[in-house]
């Protein structure tokens, strides 16, 4: 096999076989074909695509590029979720501990933020103390004792994916579905679950801008997570504004306790009952999605997904009590009256990156504590004066004036209630 | 600027503007730009194309990569002479003395063949002792003394098309028609010359198949080299079967000595005419065609030309008495009757490459005295016994059978005389 006569077979517009493509991975994870050869391939296949049976293959062979995990001898399917990413997405946080405390054991592993969008992992890291580094057998044991592990993306899985991410990244080939579903899937055959429920996020603040581009990735991920062996069940939800209040590590953290206490925002304990039933079914802890939700929402009356919570930060070493408190906050008040008619989720999730949450270079350090609290989202009326958000900061020297207009620039005010109700859950 | 911007803004079909590109050249040339994401950028080039302008700034910017030779001084303007490849195009090895002893200054750099196509540069070095590296001030310096100079690309011109030209072949972006007119003319422009004829080769043989892509090219040449301050001429010649009738390094020297003694096969004297007759007109030697062709003849009747390119061998330190001879004469018969009515060109190419007269990898070495003679081509009439071609070879342990079957299934035969009429010169 060549690999030029592969890179111009998929320019062509033709099929590759498993065996070319896996030729391909392997030699590009063992450092034969250099990155040039992979960046041309992967803009050959922005341009041209893959079809079902390519990218079957095309995440076999990622997942097959390092370690596979085996999970067998724990006590329960384990089921993960994964999210395509949005803003104030911290749904993992809550989530894990809860589905943990109904009984499915959970190792889940998460990865950074990356451009607009937070990544679990970053919020785990505001917790003082905690230890995310944990290597796959290591979690394993945790996850036998307590139930439960959260981790980073630890290298010996799917190290092609890592690669490939990274010259996706640095080459302008991000945008491609079968690309994004070989990422998102090879690490998690690798992590040997039995299950996943996947969160396709749609919307402004989303990957996917379009219900109809959103549609094809979930159907693919579908597709290619059945055929390489897991239970899959995919929700198409909404990233037309950032989910609940709080956009920023410590807050999201804060933001998960209030939702395992039952006091989180609407929006967000919803779309964290509504993933768990799906996890819950899966696994066989519930025989239907209303059980489930029963389920879930008892563990949370009485406390025993927090408890899991907190169980969890302290066994993996993290000090909840010194969470970071930023040393200012800063309301923003709308200065037009009206209705909140739409929110540019992107643009809020930059405001957020600019205030220290997340980065702006890949080489940048968070400020754990710095980033937003929403008190308004769509639909809610609006006087002259009224706090749209408060903004959280330690960075004295930042360009607050210019920050509070961009956040005020996102936010579009109509003067008329919008007629569309908010759908929180598309599919 | 940032390189992923203008890689993502090609990728979307937008037009890039000179400063952009010329950001991305130069980057790439220093090394600033990385390898990856000049190859994601040439395949995004290659699905989307480029604009006139975009290949003008290209072009320019590749050509100011590196030094640009001052050749005034010289008497007479330098018109150079350059063929987008073919099978058995050897021209330039009797073109150049030609019309040096009609007293245009020749500095002509050439380069290695490529694929199933020959280098004039590999051609050349079949002479013993011949010294093709000179540098452009050594070069020029002969010109001055003797008239002419045929020397390889030297690394001082145009190094960001070195670099970009070894990328494309290993990532399959060769064949986009704005990159092969910036790679050609790139050279030429910083070669310092006054003017270009250029050979668009067309055909079975050659880069461009069809008359529409080689009507493209040659027009996208002219533009670009016309923008760039050079005097144009652009012919469309055939390349459906190969031309003369030497194919092969030494095998070709001695055709163009043939030639020069006005003994050369039809269409090879043809196109040398032809072409030196550009070149005459455009170096304002001559005011017309025909004027042109004349002098063309007469320095080839007394033996002017003949001694030019003897001269200029023997300046170069080269040993034409030491032409190396095959060892081995191989004739091919037909077994079949008819007239040839197509000759598959590139297997023709294919053929001479595997005897040890062209590469079948970019570090194979050459046997200079390797190759073929045709005996017959396209309208000749075949009786059963016939020799259709001579292969001369030193290599005794090469499948000879499998050899001239290849060249035996690339020969057409029909049962009746074709009734088109063989056309050399397109446009």
């Amino acid at each position: 096999m060549n690999v030029i006569e592969i890179i111009i077979k998929k320019r062509n517009g033709q099929s590759l076989s498993a065996a070319e493509i896996k030729y391909l991975i392997d030699g590009y994870t063992s450092g034969n074909i250099p990155d040039y050869q992979m960046a041309s391939f992967l803009m050959a296949v922005y341009f041209q695509g893959m079809s079902l049976a390519e990218t079957i293959a095309l995440t076999k062979a990622m997942a097959c590029s390092g370690k596979i995990l085996k999970l067998n001898g724990l006590k329960g399917m384990v089921i993960d979720k994964h999210s395509t990413g949005g803003v104030g997405d911290g749904i993992s946080l809550a989530l894990a501990p809860l589905v943990s405390a109904a009984g499915l054991p959970v190792l889940m592993m998460s990865g950074r933020g990356l451009g607009h969008t937070g990544g679990t992992l970053d919020k785990l890291a505001s917790v003082p103390g905690l230890n995310t580094s944990l290597t796959g057998s290591q979690a394993l044991k945790q996850v036998r004792k307590i139930g439960i592990a959260m981790i980073g993306q630890t290298a010996e899985l799917s190290p092609a994916d890592k690669k490939i991410y990274a010259l996706r990244d640095a080459t302008g080939t991000v945008e491609n579905i079968s690309l994004i579903c070989a990422s998102i899937l090879s690490k998690k055959i690798a992590a040997g679950i039995d299950g996943l429920v996947l969160d396709v996020k749609c919307g402004n603040g989303a990957f996917m801008p379009d219900l109809a581009t959103a549609h094809d990735l979930a159907a693919i991920l579908k597709a290619v997570g059945k055929k390489n062996g897991l239970k899959m069940k995919v929700l198409i939800t909404d990233m037309n504004q950032p989910l609940g209040k709080a956009i920023g590590n410590s807050l999201e953290i804060k933001q998960a306790i209030d939702v395992l206490q039952g006091n989180g925002p609407a929006d967000f304990m919803e779309l964290t009952l509504a993933l768990g039933a799906e996890m819950l079914v899966l696994g066989k802890k519930a025989g239907t999605g209303r059980e489930a939700r029963k389920i879930l929402q008892s563990l949370i009356a009485n406390r025993r997904a927090l408890d899991k919570f907190y169980l969890l930060l302290k066994t993996q070493g993290g000090k909840i009590q010194q969470l970071p408190q930023a040393r200012h906050e800063l309301e923003i008040k709308t200065t037009a009256r009206g209705y909140i008619c739409g929110m540019n989720t992107r643009e809020i999730g930059l405001v957020a990156a600019m205030l220290g949450a997340g980065r702006q270079k890949k080489e940048d350090s968070l400020d754990y504590s710095a980033g937003l609290i929403l008190h308004k989202k769509f639909g809610d009326e609006l006087r002259v004066g009224d706090p749209l958000a408060s903004i959280y900061y330690n960075n004295e020297t930042l360009p607050l004036k210019e920050i509070a207009q961009k956040f005020i620039a996102a936010i579009k005010i109509g003067k008329i209630k919008p007629e569309v109700k908010y759908s929180l859950i598309y599919q």
